[in-house]
């Protein structure tokens, strides 16, 4: 496992837009909007998901922790609020709007100019209790990556039938 | 669930090598090279395996089934040959070797002209028995998906520990 160090986090956050664009951009739209059960969610809401973290989650809640306020309580998340914001956008919108906020996200967290000490401020989870600044930008990277990961499952599902015998061999169709 | 149409699958088949190409081209070694525990695989393995697939799998196997000999046993495919294979080599060299592999794989792909009936045609799977070529061809876009969820998820599980308490939102971290 890798301790976070702040360079090598920017890293894979700066390389998120451009995986998305070159997974997304072109891929026809029954690809896109597939989802696997009325539960889960298409590759479209999840870019429309991370939109808004870029807008609310993220840098906000490093705000938090780091202001001097008294009380460093975190908005809650809406996990959904995408599922509307998106509504009437295409996907190559959503992903250009993706990509100009994570710019924006990381010149905002470069300007912070943490100290080694910054990063055990904390904040107050709404759910989860006090929370590290260290454990939100380590929390960013992986949450991103947890969305790669979702957009592999939900269209490597659209085929669990079409593989037939050799659904057993891979593993992302559960 | 979507059908096997074979455009649509080439789509994703196509993308793959931009997606790997976006995301590791420029990702430090120790993001490249991590893994989870002994038995997982790193992005650089990866991207090994998917090169050997294309030299061994997909269309020598679609091959034999099209042809004419009386037995159409494929080869057991070596899932861990390309540990040997990438020895030495750089990322940048297996990225470049798969994006122009899977680019003459499609190639080849096209040049079959598959015809509708083509799809139910069979060949003798070591361990899975009789498969059509419309499953092979299913598997093919499966198994890349199933690769990319694997990168995001071995990167993602560095930060295991880094992340806290929100270990238990993402899912990824398992």
């Amino acid at each position: 496992m890798m301790e976070f160090e702040l360079e090598k986090a920017i890293v894979v956050l700066q390389t998120t837009p451009a995986i998305l664009q070159a997974w997304l951009r072109h891929l026809p739209h029954e690809w896109v909007t597939a989802t696997d059960d009325e539960d889960t969610w298409s590759a479209f809401d999840i870019v429309g998901h991370l939109i808004h973290g870029e807008k609310t989650d993220w840098i906000p809640r490093a705000e938090i922790i780091l202001s001097d306020r008294e009380t460093k309580k975190f908005e809650p998340f809406d996990r959904f609020a995408m599922l509307k914001e998106s509504q009437g956008r295409t996907m190559q919108e959503l992903l250009d709007t993706f990509m100009h906020l994570r710019h924006e996200s990381i010149n905002h967290l470069r300007a912070l100019r943490l100290s080694e000490s910054d990063y055990d401020r904390t904040g107050d989870h709404p759910d989860l209790g006090e929370v590290t600044l260290r454990q939100l930008l380590a929390t960013w990277v992986a949450h991103d990556l947890n969305h790669l990961g979702q957009i592999a499952e939900v269209m490597a599902r659209q085929y669990k039938v079409e593989v037939g015998p050799w659904k057993e061999f891979l593993d992302i169709l559960g």
